[in-house]
C-alpha cells in the first residue's frame, strides 16, 4: 500500500514525452479520478545522459532491471515499438507483478494471447487500447456499450499512410509513385514504406481487433494481405465510374464459427460511411446483431491521440489498484479456423487488358460462367496511348464468388492468346 | 438474494417487443456475462387483454403498483416515451429501490438531474444511454476511453428526420415542403413534424449530452434553438457554392467555465466528417484536449439500435447486482452559466435580398463594419424569376462575431430602403 500509483515508462520519444507532459498537466484531475496521485517513477532510455523535459535525471535509466526492481512501480507503460526488446520487457514486467499498458501493435498481434495468459497468471492486467486506431475508442464500446450484441464483423481503415495516399490519388488523379514521393516528403510515409503500403501494419492491427471484437486469436501471418503498391490511377478512375472509391480495408468476419480476415485494397460504394473517411483519419466499423453498423472515426496516430488511449488504460488500472479490485479472470482466447483466401466469398472487380478483337469478351465470360461466377457489369475502355495501341481494357465486376473459383477462372483467362494481362483483382465491399 | 436478475418493462410497442425478443434470444449469452439469468417479470401495458409475443398473460399489467410491489423486479426499463406518466413512474421505481434504464430523452433532459439525485439517495442507478443517438456508444467512450481528456466540445447530428430531409434537399435540389411531404409518406417524419423540424427533439438530446460530456446541467429551454423549416433550396445551393452543406447541428461547448449550447441549421465544410453523415444516420463528435476530434456514427433510432443501448445499460447494472457492487456515489451535476445567443461567437452566413441598385452593398458593409464585423466573402445572385425582378440576393459570410453584434447590424440593415428582406442567418461551423 503506497500513497501514489507509480508509473514507469519504457521508451522516450514523441509519445513518451507527450505522456509525461499530459501526466503533469492533468495531475490534479487524474488524482481526483483515481483517488490517489499518479507518480512518474522511472523512464527507460537508450542514453541517460540526454536530458528530457519533465523527467529528473535520477529517474532516467538504461537498465530494465531498475524498473523491474522498483517496488513503487505498479504500472509499466511500454512505448518503444518494434518486436524486441519490447516483448521481452513486457513479459518481464508482468512476471514482476506489474500491470502493463502498451501501444505496441506488433507485439500484441504476434504474442498477445501468450502475454495475456502470463498477465492472468500473475494477477495483473495487460491493456493495449493505443495499439489500434490511435485515439479512437474501441475497447470500451466493445466491452460495455455493445455488450448486448453479437459482434460479427469489423471493417476498418487503420493505416493512415495508405489512406492518405489513396485519398490523394483519388483527388488528384495521380499515380502511386508520385503520391508516395509526396507522402514521404510530407512525413506521412517512411523512407522504407513497406510496412504501411504492403499492409503489414494493418494486418497487425486487424489481428489485434480480432482479439478485442471476437475474443479470437489470429496470427498476423494468417491475415490475407494485399498492399496498395499495385493500385493505379486507372483503377481509381474505373472504381469512380462504378460509383466507388478504393480504400485499404482491414476486415474480419465471423462466418459459421470460422474467421475470415483480410487487408486488401477494396472497392467501396461512395455513399458508405467508410468511403468518406479521408486523409490520415482512421475508422473502425463494428457490426452487431442488434445495433447494425456503428463507426468510430478519429486520428489514427500522433502523440496526443496515442497518449489519450495510453492514459485511458493507465487510469482504468489505477482505479482498480486503489479500489483493490482483482483483475477479472482472463477469458481464454478462442482458436477458430482462419479461412484461407480461397474460401473468402466476395464480389470482385477485375481489370483485364485484351487484344481489341471480336469474341474476347465472350471467351472470358465463358470461363467465368464455367466457374459458376456471374458477371454483374462490363465496361470496355479503348486504349488511349501508343504503348497499348490495338488493345482494350475490360473492367468487369462479378457477383459473389469464392477466391478459389475466381483464381481458377483467372488462370484459364490468363492462358488466352487474346488476353494481354490480368491486371488488378480487387474485392468489393457490401 | 435471488437466483435471477428480474427486469420489468414499462411500455410495450416496437422497442419493448424488440427488448423482449433480444432478452429471449440472448438469454444464454447474457446469463454467462452476468453470472445469473435475466428474468422478465412484469410488462406494463395500456390494454392487458391484448396478447404480446414472448410475454405470458400473467406478466401483463396495467397498474404500475404491480411493478413497484414486485420484489423480484430489480431493474425497471422505461420505454413509454413522453414526459408523463413516464417521469412519475421512473421516480416511483427509484424510490422503490429499483434501478431504472430509460430511453426517454424528454424526461432525462427536463428532470435528469433531480432523478439522478433520487437514484443516488436510494442507492440505485439511473442509466439512459438509449436516450441519445440510438445505438451509438456515447457513455462508455466518455467514461472510460476518453477519460484522460478534458472534453471541451460536443457537436452532433442527433435527429434523423431532419438529417434525412436536409440530405434529400441537398441531393435533389428540392425545397423544404416537397421533402417534408416525402419524408412523411416514407414514415421518416411524423404527421405533426414540429418536434423534429423545429429542433425540440435535438435540444432535449444535446441537453442530455451536456450532462454526459461535461457533467453540467442544462435545461432544454436554455438551448438556443432554430429549426429547419425556414431553410430553402437556395440556401442549400448557396452553401454548396461556398463549399459547404447545411446540417442541423447540435453543439455544446465549454468556454471559460460557461456553456454555449445550440441546435441550429449550420453551414459545415464539405470535407468535415460531420458533413458526410447523411440520411437518417446520427453522429456524435467529441473534442478532447489530447485526442482531438473523434466521431461516432450509427443508426440514431429504431428498435434494434435502441435495444442495443437499453440492454447495455441493463447488463451493466445486472453485473453490479451480481457482484454486489454499490453504485458509485453520484457526482453532483454542476450548474454553470448558460450563455444566451447574444454571446455566442460564430462565423455567419447571411442571405439578404436587396434592390438591384448601386451602393447597396457599400451601405450593408458599412453597417457590419460599424459593428466590428468583417466580411469574409460576398456573392451577388441576380434574380431569376419574375416575382423578384429588379432585386438581387447577396450572400455574405462574415468572420467570427457575437450574436449581439450581428443582430445589431442586421436591425440597421433591415431598416434600409434598398433592403427587401434579410433572409436566413446561419452559423458556420469551424
Amino acid at each position: 500500500m503506497t500513497d501514489t500509483v507509480g508509473i514507469s515508462l519504457l521508451g522516450p520519444g514523441n509519445i513518451g514525452s507527450a505522456v509525461v507532459g499530459a501526466l503533469a498537466r492533468g495531475s490534479d484531475r487524474y488524482a481526483a479520478r483515481v483517488g490517489r496521485p499518479l507518480e512518474l517513477r522511472r523512464v527507460l532510455v537508450r542514453d541517460a545522459s540526454k536530458p528530457r523535459d519533465g523527467v529528473r535525471a535520477d529517474q532516467l535509466t538504461t537498465r530494465i532491471e531498475d524498473v523491474l526492481a522498483d517496488a513503487g512501480t505498479q504500472i509499466v507503460v511500454e512505448l518503444m515499438g518494434g518486436e524486441e526488446p519490447a516483448r521481452t520487457y513486457i513479459e518481464q514486467s508482468l512476471r514482476a507483478g506489474k500491470h502493463v499498458v502498451t501501444a505496441n501493435k506488433e507485439v500484441i498481434a504476434k504474442a498477445g494471447a501468450a502475454l495475456l495468459q502470463i498477465a492472468a497468471d500473475h494477477g495483473v492486467r495487460l491493456l493495449y487500447e493505443a495499439s489500434v486506431g490511435g485515439g479512437i475508442p474501441v475497447i470500451a464500446p466493445l466491452s460495455r456499450d455493445l455488450l448486448a450484441n453479437e459482434v460479427t464483423a469489423v471493417t476498418a481503415i487503420i493505416n493512415g499512410t495508405t489512406n492518405y495516399m489513396l485519398t490523394a490519388m483519388t483527388q488528384q488523379g495521380a499515380d502511386y509513385g508520385a503520391i508516395l514521393a509526396e507522402a514521404q516528403r510530407l512525413g506521412y510515409a517512411e523512407p522504407d514504406p513497406t510496412a504501411d503500403v504492403e499492409g503489414f501494419d494493418a494486418s497487425y492491427k486487424i489481428a489485434v481487433l480480432c482479439g478485442l471484437a471476437f475474443n479470437v486469436d489470429v496470427a498476423p501471418g494468417e491475415v490475407t494481405r494485399q498492399g496498395i503498391s499495385g493500385i493505379t490511377a486507372r483503377d481509381i478512375a474505373y472504381a469512380g465510374q462504378l460509383g466507388s472509391v478504393i480504400k485499404l480495408l482491414a476486415r474480419a468476419r465471423l462466418v459459421d464459427g470460422e474467421v475470415e480476415v483480410s487487408v486488401q485494397p477494396t472497392l467501396i460504394g461512395r455513399g458508405e460511411p467508410l468511403a468518406k473517411v479521408d486523409g490520415v483519419l482512421n475508422a473502425v466499423q463494428l457490426e452487431g446483431d442488434l445495433v447494425g453498423r456503428v463507426l468510430f472515426e478519429g486520428p489514427g496516430a500522433g502523440p496526443g491521440p496515442t497518449t489519450s488511449s495510453v492514459l485511458a488504460d493507465v487510469l482504468d488500472i489505477a482505479q482498480d489498484i486503489v479500489a483493490e479490485r482483482a483483475p477479472r479472470p482472463a477469458v481464454p482466447r478462442r482458436r477458430v479456423r482462419v479461412r484461407p483466401p480461397e474460401e473468402h466469398m466476395a464480389r470482385y472487380y477485375l481489370r483485364i487488358r485484351v487484344l481489341d478483337q471480336p469474341g474476347v469478351l465472350a471467351r472470358i465470360a465463358k470461363s467465368l460462367g464455367d466457374a459458376q461466377i456471374s458477371i454483374a457489369s462490363v465496361i470496355q475502355f479503348d486504349s488511349e496511348d501508343q504503348a497499348t495501341e490495338g488493345t482494350a481494357e475490360l473492367v468487369l465486376t462479378v457477383h459473389r464468388a469464392s477466391g478459389a473459383a475466381l483464381q481458377g477462372a483467372l488462370a484459364e483467362i490468363r492462358r488466352m492468346d487474346s488476353v494481354v494481362e490480368v491486371g488488378n483483382v480487387l474485392p468489393m465491399e457490401g
